[in-house]
Order: C-alpha cells, then sequence, then structure tokens
C-alpha cells in the first residue's frame, strides 16, 4: 500500500515535473543521447576527483558533469549475484534486463536473446557508435551488440560486432581478431569486417576521408597499451590520443539529422581501482571527464534535441576518502607526487629486478623516490621504520632469482610484483585513501543528466531503468 | 561559461518541474517539516540495509524511504576540513552555513552566531521539536539550537536548549545537567528549565496529559543504555521506546494548523559504523526507518502540505558492500546470528574475563557461538585455522590480570575489548562487510526527499542547501 502510494507521489512530481515538457517533447524530440560509462566509478571515485581538482590542481575546470542537473544513483545487482560484473551490468544498462554474471546479451540461462538500446535505435534509423578506452570485445562495449554466454569468447563477440553494422567504433583494438584462442582456424575479424562493409584503421584523421566510402568504421589506436587499451591518462604525454579525442571524432562521423546513440566508456577507472591505485583512478575519472565535455559541447549547440546520461556499471575497490590510518584528516595532495600508473611502475620494476647484477635497495628507493615522491621529506612523503621493513620485505622478495611475475593490467592486484605495488599501496595509506577490496563493491553507483528527458530520472532507479528512459526519451516504447 | 551554461540549464528544468508546482505552493503551503538525519548514514548503509531486508529478513517491509520520489546526494565537508564532524555537519544542516570542526551554531572563527531553521520557523510561530537516540545535547540536535565553540561543552549546550524555548525534545537524556564538568557549580538544567516552562520527564504516556500545561517538554528515556541514550536496536525487547514511538508522539505533540518542524536523529548509526559492527549498524537504519515511517503515515493523511527529507551528516567507517577477503560474493545472511551490539558484547566479555579464577577459551568460544553463530559450522561459520589464532591471540590479551579496559560506546573501535572485538571483526568478514576507517569518510550522503517542495532537490547539492531549500519551500525567504 505504502510503496503504491509512493508511486502515485513519485507520479505526481513527474507529471508536474513534465507537463511542460512533454508539450516540448511533442514538437521537438530527442535525437542524440550520450550514455557515458565510467567503468568502476562509484560515486566516491567522482566525488574524490572533484576534490583533487579543487584543491590540488586548483585552476583545473571542473568535471563536466559534476553540475548536471539531475543527479541521483542505481543500483547495480546481477541476476544471480549482488555485485555485479562489466558484462551483466554492461547488459542490463544495455537492454534493461537483469542477466547472470559473464553474460552478454542474453537471458540469465542463455535461452533468449536480449536486445540493447543500441539496435533498437540503430532500427529505427539513428547512427550508432560504440567508443572505450579498452578493447572493443571488452565487457561494456560488447554489452551493445553482441550475444554471447561468455564474455571471454573475445572473437565470437567480435563477429557479432560485424553483425551489428553500427556505424563507429573507436577503442584500443580487439583482444583475438585472428581467433588464435579458438581450436579451428577461422577467418580473421578484418577479412570478415572487409566483407560487410567495414572498414578498419589505426589513422584517426583519416576516418573523415573513408566516412563516406564504408558504412562502419573500426578505429583502433597505434601502438595499444598492454591488453589492447589506451594509456592511462597518468601514462600519456601531449601526442597520445585520448578519450576526448575519441568522442570528438564520433560526434563529427556519426552527426546527421536523423540522429545517433552513443556509448562512451572509460574503461580504466576500473582497471585502476582494482590495482587499488588511486592517482591512477583519479586522472582516469578526469580522462573521462574530457570525453563528456565533447558531448556537453554538442548539447550546448543542440540543448532541445540532445540527451546526455553520465553513470556506472558498478563500483570497483571500495574506494573511500579516509582510512584506518589517516582518520579525519585527507591528503591528497601527496597523489600529484605520483608520476606513473601501478601499472607501469611495476613493469618498471620488473626490468630493474631482472638486471644482472640485481639493483640495490638503495637504488630502488631513487626510483621510488623519482616515479612516487615516496622517501622524500620534503614533499612530507618521509617513510617511517615500519614502511622501510615492508619495503625491504617485498624488496627481497622481488630480487628472487628467476621470480616469474606475470603482470595483467586488467586485474593489478596485490598478488603481482610486491615492491611496486607495495609502494602505491603506501602512497595510498599516507593520502588517505582507503580501499575494502579489490574488485567490484556492491555500491549503487551515480547517475548524472543532463537535456531534455532528464526529469524521468527519478524515484527509486536500477540499471535497468536507464535505457527503458532513454527509449522512452526518443520514441521507441 | 559552462558552469553558467548548466545553471541555465538547471533552471530550466527546475521551472518545467515547478511550473505547476509553484502554483500548487501558491494556493497550499507546506507547513509540515520533518528532517530525519541518520548519522554516519551513507548510501552504502542504505543499500546494504535493503539488501538485507530483501534477502535475509524476506517478508520484512521495505526501508519506509527507499522510494521516495526524490533520491539525489549531497557533500558534506566542514569549513576547515574536508571529512566532517557531527558538530559543523549538524551546523551546516541546521543553518545552511559552514563551520569548523566541533563547532555548534556559530561561524568557524566564533565571531558570530549562525541560527538554525529550527529557530527561523519557531520566530514564525511552527512548534518545533528535537528527537534523537544520543543524548539531546549531543552534536546533531544540538546543532538546532546551541550556539558553543565546542560540541563538548554539554552544560552550556543543555542552557541553550532551555534557551530556545523550543516544543518538544525527546532522547536518551542530558550528558551533564548537573554541570559537573565544570570549575564552579551551577544551576542544574533541571531546575533552569523548570523556571522557564520546561517540563522534564521520563514517562512517555505523561506528555498528553502535560502539553497544555507547560511550554517545553524535554522526555528522556528512562535507564538510559550507557551514554545516555537509547538501546540498540539489536539489543532492545519488544518493552522498550524506540525512536519510531517518540515519532509518533512528537507528531501527536506537535501537530497544529500553524504547522511544525521536526529534527529526528538516527543517532547510533554512526555509534555502530565507527565501531564497524555492521549487524547493528543495519538494524539501527532499519530503527530510523520505523521513525521515518511514522512521518510517512502523516504525509499521506496532509500530501500536500508535508515535506520529509531524509538524509546523513556523514558517512561513518567507509562501508561496503563486498570486501578483500570474499571479492564477489556477500554473505549478509550470516550477520542475523548476532544476537547483540559489539558494545554489549564487549561488556559481556569484560564480565567474563574479570571473573576468578578466569574462562577458559573454550568457554568464551561457546560464548561465541551463542552470541554470534561463529563457530558454528551448521551456519557457515565455522572458524579457520587462522580465525582461531587470531581469537586464542585475543583471549591471552583479554586474560592478562588487572587489564583496565575502557568501553567508550561512541567510539568503539579496535583499541577496546580484545576478544569480542576480535569475534565482530571476524564475522563481518565472513559477511563481505568492508570497512576502511573508524572514522568519517569525505562520501557524498544520500538525500530522500517526499512530499511537496521535492522538485527543489535538483542538481549539484551541498549539505547547507537543505535548509535553505526548506526556507524557501515553507515561505521563510
Amino acid at each position: 500500500m505504502k510503496r503504491i502510494l509512493f508511486l502515485i507521489a513519485a507520479s505526481l512530481i513527474i507529471m508536474a515535473g513534465c507537463h511542460q515538457h512533454n508539450s516540448e517533447n511533442k514538437s521537438i524530440k530527442v535525437k542524440y543521447v550520450f550514455l557515458f560509462i565510467g567503468d568502476g566509478m562509484g560515486l566516491q571515485q567522482v566525488n574524490a576527483t572533484q576534490v583533487y581538482i579543487d584543491s590540488v590542481l586548483k585552476n583545473h575546470q571542473n568535471l563536466s558533469f559534476i553540475d548536471f542537473p539531475v543527479q541521483t544513483f542505481a543500483t547495480t545487482y546481477a541476476a544471480n549475484q549482488y555485485i555485479t560484473c562489466s558484462a551483466a551490468a554492461g547488459t542490463a544498462l544495455s537492454t534493461g534486463s537483469k542477466t547472470s554474471i559473464g553474460t552478454l546479451g542474453l537471458n540469465y540461462n542463455h535461452t533468449d536473446s536480449l536486445f540493447s538500446i543500441a539496435k533498437k535505435i540503430k532500427g529505427k534509423g539513428f547512427k550508432v557508435g560504440l567508443l572505450t578506452t579498452v578493447s572493443i570485445d571488452h565487457a561494456t562495449p560488447a554489452a551493445f551488440f553482441a550475444h554471447q554466454g561468455s564474455r571471454g569468447s573475445s572473437y565470437d563477440i567480435a563477429k557479432d560486432l560485424i553483425k551489428s553494422k553500427f556505424d563507429f567504433f573507436a577503442s584500443g583494438g580487439f583482444l583475438d581478431p585472428f581467433g588464435k584462442k579458438l581450436k579451428d582456424s577461422v577467418e580473421s575479424i578484418y577479412s570478415l569486417g572487409n566483407k560487410n562493409s567495414f572498414v578498419f584503421t589505426t589513422n584517426l584523421a583519416s576516418i573523415d576521408s573513408l566516412k563516406s566510402k564504408y558504412h562502419s568504421l573500426v578505429y583502433s589506436i597505434p601502438n595499444p597499451a598492454p591488453e589492447s587499451s589506451i594509456k592511462y591518462r597518468i601514462d600519456q604525454d601531449s601526442t597520445d590520443i585520448t578519450l576526448a579525442d575519441l568522442t570528438q571524432k564520433a560526434i563529427q562521423t556519426l552527426n546527421n539529422p536523423k540522429g545517433f546513440f552513443m556509448m562512451v566508456e572509460g574503461g580504466k577507472i576500473d582497471w585502476a581501482c582494482h590495482a587499488n591505485d588511486a592517482a591512477t583512478a583519479l586522472n582516469e575519472v578526469i580522462d573521462f571527464s574530457n570525453a563528456v565535455s565533447q558531448a556537453v559541447d554538442f548539447y550546448n549547440a543542440h540543448p532541445n534535441e540532445t540527451l546526455i546520461i553520465v553513470t556506472a556499471d558498478h563500483e570497483t575497490g571500495g574506494f573511500s576518502l579516509g582510512n584506518k590510518d589517516n582518520k579525519y584528516s585527507i591528503k591528497l595532495s601527496l597523489l600529484k607526487n605520483q608520476k606513473i600508473s601501478k601499472e607501469q611502475f611495476q613493469i618498471l620494476a620488473k626490468n630493474y629486478f631482472s638486471r644482472v647484477p640485481k639493483p640495490s635497495f638503495k637504488e630502488m628507493l631513487n626510483l621510488v623516490k623519482e616515479k612516487t615522491g615516496l622517501d622524500n621529506e620534503n614533499l612530507s612523503l618521509g617513510l617511517t621504520d615500519n614502511e622501510i621493513k615492508k619495503l625491504n620485505e617485498a624488496y627481497i622478495n622481488s630480487i628472487k632469482p628467476n621470480k616469474d611475475i606475470k603482470i595483467k593490467s586488467t586485474y593489478l592486484s596485490e598478488s603481482t610484483e610486491m615492491f611496486s605495488s607495495t609502494c602505491i599501496d603506501i602512497l595510498n595509506r599516507k593520502s588517505a585513501i582507503g580501499w575494502t577490496s579489490t574488485s567490484h563493491t556492491g555500491s549503487p553507483v551515480p547517475v548524472y543528466v543532463l537535456g531534455n528527458g532528464g526529469v524521468f530520472f527519478t524515484g527509486r532507479l536500477d540499471n535497468t531503468d536507464i535505457p527503458k528512459i532513454i527509449g522512452r526519451v526518443i520514441g521507441l516504447q
């Protein structure tokens, strides 16, 4: 009964809110939809990044979505597990239906296909683009075109990409374009694509000349970082292509009078949070925000016809501003001394430790000082006896001969290269960053909305509501 | 420039949303305002409690505010420190101004008074009530009537309560009503109150007969729990008075044609989170929700004239569903085996350890099994060798002779009675609860709104916006 009363109350507010809006919708229909997904980007990650901008970067512009007029949150659970994964959450965000862990575009027991808002919009004549900082066959983008029981079936996912006939893809590339992981030899994705009016390029500038010649454009960055992804922002230099560059290019490519749907993923916020690497994560949120800025510029030119949604698929890491060591005092300024992602620092440290003779502890401490600021009293980053002890234990572990360390960017955790990992952990602790997990958590995620249709994002939201509302706003239902 | 564009966009949406609503406001004005503050209640605490209800309690009713039509979040920082305290956050929520840590109703350097929405509304002829599960001179309620540089000045805060002439107070009592902490002897709060038409009672039923005879009623529960508070819900039996009982009585007492403002605090959500005691915290959120239910019943009778806001002053503990030990699997059902708060378990364990001869480890394990379910294989709570080792270490620490353990309910942490504390920590880990801190964190807090005026809770919110919006909705500004 109470729930019904709430629903009536909610409906009254929506009706009050939308009375004028609906009449607007009759004359001006939303035809440009941007769905930005910060993978692993919880409310704490967003808030901490804005605090970092305010208190450390200072003259840097605010996060582009921090003042959006609609701000709420959504639950993220999967059909068979409360803490979701990017495949189940991506499917929820793309199709409006819950599914099981690891599943893309199929129902929970894989008996039926689920169709994404991108496919439905494509069917209505809109153009569709998918962009990500990770590989295009990764769970989040794949949820918009694939129908696969396992998110790990990279080759089959890529085949589904070709079938989608979506207009534009930009990413860190493919994980298995030649089907090398399969038993039988198969036709490459490139060959299959070419037969289906797809063109593949690693030259962003070439897209303008290609777009009239081919139905579908697939851009992959040249020289992708480990695991087919765009470099972390913290590791980039000014010549590197960013997610904002791709978003700008996608807008140019997809813009047409009929309209478009664009999903843009900040895929490595999640990776940095799996690694419990706060400096890298905050930089990734800024990078993601810069991509959103491109959409905001487009919104400013087409305010009545544009809808921008910024959300996440789940939270990663159980991130907090504040931890047991620092209690009420936060020290985000210390993070600015970190010059390199934990991923790249692990690779660097591994190279040092593979030398013969092995580097001394002092030499490694100098490297630490250069890359993280740790052991530098002038930066308020002097090491305590206990921290030196921990680092020394990690050092002794790392100089062991023939130590085979596997550095896996996607799910970096404390089990990898110990010395560099310990350094980043110490820097996080000193900066008053808390982490409860190296996995995802069950936290609801923030939802920021700008544009026509924003008033529909009201009441208790679940991630499955988001594509349903998009569908309603653009007139699919 | 972008910020301006957002503000314009936000205003347009608000205007669209409020066109019909404003015309409603002209004829029907909000005159009943409920501000519920869950102390330390972050979004994760709320979400986890709802998941606990859904998956463990099952037929229990949903949280009363989980379907409110407006759901957003607010930042909480203090004037001089990002992670706030209940005094600075309470002052922000009561006055709309930031102040420094520990300050109540004064600006950050204590040169000016800040006046609460309660005082302003009282000045317009509304009745005012303040309710809390902790003492009435505690930071959150005190922020609505006191002007003190230190939240610890309990006697002076209580004197400010008398000066406020607010109509109704209900709580766990006073911390220092006789001014015993002061150097000079002073008149008791009870004596001062009686001279100012206040009456003090510990009999809830007596209030109906008293309310016409005295201007101000101060109810304190009989036999308060440690530190002048209402027992934790997990420690209550069916005869105990609850926050919902107090809220119901407050509504009966304050209801009048002119209107009322009521602040109701769930003060011990914070305490349970300081103690990293999830089972107790989730029960406190349910207790708080039951109090909100009373307001929802009132709203249902007066929907156009009522505004209910449910929020928090800050998050405590860096709580998450999911932790390093359990990764993607959560096991909230295990928490149901905990029959007693960590606070009460510490008191109980301390009593056991004060016996001569000392209890055996086995005897203590039996107590653990009875109170927490731990060591019971049938409940999937068997202990690992490592957990037994940890418990044994804590046991050895706890049986040391003449060990003087101070159990302080307000800020229970790992520094108190080790054995019982270790048990609750193990149960939290096994249940996949993560905690990053035993202090507050910088996380934004959720804001749930029901009723007339809800549409104004839009865009990027700070805690200082909440009393400003209330003021606007009831026509103060």
